[in-house]
């Protein structure tokens, strides 16, 4: 048997902590410490007990440490670039969490850091890992339904978060329609190069008092000359709506959500049947050890990750595009960078 | 355009309004009179709304009438065999509703006279024609599935008939059962040679005073090596319950009830879909049509009607080996007799 | 019983003979005469075997028939505002299929001899008329669904029509989304304010070179603070794709295309399901009786029809505003006119 | 934290060395040591690197261990009840795969051990502790569709096992259909009176060479007065097929099999959807950590195991009460047993 891949998680929050319990399960790893500038003695009490040896306040224990061969970067966006850049000039491959920054002259910085120190570096975007998702990918790639003319993505949160999350979240664009441009990208194989995008905060004006809206809709324009129809709400009170649909030339796939079982009960009022997952906890709760047990793959054979840096600043971009669009009401171009 | 085929309709009750007013929109057909010794002068009146210009109390009437092609045979079962009979001697083509006769001798006596005459005689065994089924036993009929060896019918009521009509029915065996015994044979291409049957009133004990159970199951062995397996209810209470279910050595293959739309909303409690069809005039609506026209073709073209003589005897002959089974408490042979 | 309304069919193309084909088993109606300037020998005979019992090249001999009471009209766009008008004049109840003209100066001048006349004008956007589509609606407007937040329409043909017909049609916007837009008034119960369009021709470049599009794609901004997402295509392959969904406060509803039938066929692959309808006349074939039904209705009761003249304009006016944007890459303003 | 539950595994084949991999990733549990009669170095080398510290061919070196709270039996069921016996003496709890023993006397005497030493005995019945069962049996238990009437288990695996392991089974009922038995007390929570059993071999003649029966039959009558209909078939082709009916007088409550992901693929020839699991250890992946997380919550609570050794003894004894019925055509009584 390997060496399980000894890492470093940064950033203990509510991301952090599930990373952390997943690894502790995953014989492809072995968690050495655990680093969050906000540590409480109440977070460190329970890394103890889920089985992480040491937590720390001081991110650089991390990596000044030999002994620890990557990170998992789950702190706040803020953060990230300098982390990974950090993490890359000690040598150590990196996992980072969505999005890589809100600033893309500061993701370029990370890029260049981790090209130039030639770690891993692979990106959070966690929906590529649903077998939901991942199966109806598979349909476009292989071929099945031809050349794909339409995709259309729905994504939708059961309940919005608070207020100062929205506050502080860099917008819906990049905060939360970001996976859907990742899923956009990966799904068509294409770039996107211009998007349409409107929102509305009708589910919460609480949301447009926060300069934010609720709901963001975008229409892309991809190179290959497919269209995306991207459709994501804060508020869909029924749970986490994640739906995929694409149309090609030799027909149409689309897959549904999940269910909690497939029992069904019928009465004179009609049929009744089982809830989709509440949230994406629950919904991308195996995704979250796949994209981990790729990292692994990748750390260990040195090879390209499933979701690249390059991957990370094209979806922050195609977010910048939508953004200017939802204030300019036209069609704008996404910027390309030679990275 | 052809001349419609002209009939005359016996019986006017429930089933034969039904009939007459599906016939008065076909144009194969051309109704010339309903005759029910039973008729009613609001009867009389409905009739003649609907647009048939005479109805009479003797049946006679349509015996003698020339100028009529063919009988629709929509009386009590008793009548049944009579009824075909003279509708045979003089010269006139039959459709009658199911069962010919509870007593086999008396359908002998109807096959013979039908035969002699040379008419058609087409049983009313609606299921057959239902697009949910028909589509089903075409994937048997063709091989899809491979060799056939298990077939399982669901057929449910979603409330039992009155008490009267409980107990004049003959028994579930012969009244309900019926119908899928017929499409039991229909389904699987096959003869049935033995019959387990058992039955039980849980679903109401006002049906076990009657002597009779309201819900009946039998256990089918054909002599293709294959098991037929029925389940039936008086009362499923949420609709008409249509389902069957084919296991083959290449697959199987199931059909679902219909649903009133295909709508479905989702809460956080879960998703709710339409209801099915209340009975069976709802769900077999287009059946009714399909079989009359089929009936009109063969009549027509003189050739065997889809659902014959013979079918309606064998459905019979499988009922009553069911009502042994159901007092002996074991397989009980079919009888097999040469028309 | 009531008489039946007397009708004339001016237009006897390929939607007037399946109009007519309907008419003739409806008891409502009686078909006195069709009328088509192009009317070769071979309809005449078609509409006699039909049972039209009369046809003529001059649509006058309609309109000056004083024992017609309605008429409907199924000839090509550019006649429909000068037939509704002189339907009015002549005092005759009025069924157009849609859209009632390109040029909105001549729908106004239109609908204004049909206020003046005080007949009945019904437009046929039978896509209303749905059973999936009408139990939907009534979720959303019996407030089960709570606010209406999102509508998303998928509306897509199986194969392009001619490019003859491509080039005739005014382009996919008036020709093929305004069913769409005239569901999403119907649907949200709000008016349209702004639109957002774009298309592609990925699924057939010769409609590009028609000057028009294959597949067109709208977001829609309704005066209720509702955001509609159309998307559209001229070739989806597998068959008439009709599906809606819609995001209300309390849940989403959503329905799903119908199928020929309800049998699944399992194998080691995966399992198989049946078609949907391939096209239109058969998805909206119950729908085409309905509409006429409801018209009936309106005549006889002379009440608002389910779809009136304003309908009619409102669904153009957006149609309108979608040309613009695909034109600008803008967001454009619904043009607001006073009838 | 509480200490883990020490357990020894007893019989380290197909199933012994799934229990080892499952139970090596549960925090509830430490596997000190495996015994096996046929150990072979290669399946000493693979627990090894499974994670199990030792290996050994002696039972006896189990039993003796004082360290040792609990046993796994997966050995053959010919040992089963010795070792239940001598684990009971030892002052063990016991976790034994179905069934229990092929002979009733012997299951008499394990279960009396088991009672005089005071220890835990859970069965392993896994089929209870399946997502989409248990959510139906829990709609029937919270009396959701009112009184049960009829029970259907449909329950088929994909391909016949080796002709050897056929010969030493058992018989259908005892080895396969157990399994349905037992669900059937479960999910009626009531226990058979009656059973009629049939069964065919036309899925393989080869099984009826070896005196059993491919495809397994049964009708159960209830103590409460339900029907059971059980139909089970070595060889259904498409996978492991697992669903489950139940009607009472409020509705029908009713699961479908899992499928490997909710994607549907259209084309003009229908749809297409995802394969279900090929055999048990795939759909009851899941159900197999639940069974031992509940066994381990009895140890620890010292309580009564959600499947003891009652509901062992009872599907045993409806198995045989098939198995004569089988051979005499008739409805065969189930023994009634004290314990």
């Amino acid at each position: 048997m390997k060496q399980p891949i000894r890492v470093g998680i940064l950033g203990l929050g509510r991301i952090g902590k599930m990373h952390a319990a997943n690894i502790l399960t995953m014989k492809e790893f072995e968690v050495v410490c655990g680093a969050d500038p906000f540590l409480t003695e109440e977070t460190e009490r329970e890394m103890q007990e889920l089985g992480i040896p040491k937590c720390t306040k001081d991110p650089e224990d991390v990596f000044a440490d030999p002994t620890i061969d990557a990170v998992i970067i789950c702190s706040i966006t803020e953060t990230h670039s300098d982390f990974i850049i950090r993490a890359a000039k000690a040598g150590k491959d990196i996992f980072c969490e969505k999005p890589i920054d809100h600033d893309v002259g500061r993701i370029l910085d990370a890029l260049r850091a981790v090209k130039q120190a030639d770690v891993i570096l692979q990106v959070g975007f966690m929906h590529r890992f649903d077998r939901h998702h991942s199966a109806l990918q598979h349909k476009i790639a292989d071929g099945t339904i031809g050349d794909i003319e339409v995709l259309k993505i729905t994504s939708r949160d059961p309940a919005p978060p608070s207020m100062d999350y929205i506050r502080s979240s860099g917008g819906i664009y990049v905060d939360f329609m970001i996976h859907d441009f990742d899923m956009a990208r990966f799904l068509t194989g294409s770039e996107v190069t211009e998007v349409f995008a409107t929102g509305t905060s009708v589910c919460d004006p609480e949301i447009a008092a926060c300069g934010d809206v609720g709901s963001g809709h975008a229409v892309l324009r991809f190179a290959n000359g497919a269209i995306g129809i991207l459709e994501t709400s804060r508020r869909s009170s029924f749970g986490h709506d994640q739906r995929i649909e694409a149309l090609g030339s030799k027909g149409c796939v689309m897959n549904d959500n999940e269910y909690e079982n497939n029992v069904r009960f019928f009465t004179q009022d009609g049929f009744h049947g089982a809830k989709v997952p509440y949230h994406f906890p629950e919904r991308y709760k195996d995704a979250y050890f796949v994209e981990l047990r790729d990292f692994a793959q990748a750390v260990r054979e040195h090879t390209a990750p499933p979701v690249t840096g390059f991957d990370g600043l094209q979806a922050v971009l195609i977010a910048e595009a939508a953004a200017r669009s939802a204030k300019s009401g036209k069609l704008e171009a996404v910027e390309t960078i030679e990275v």
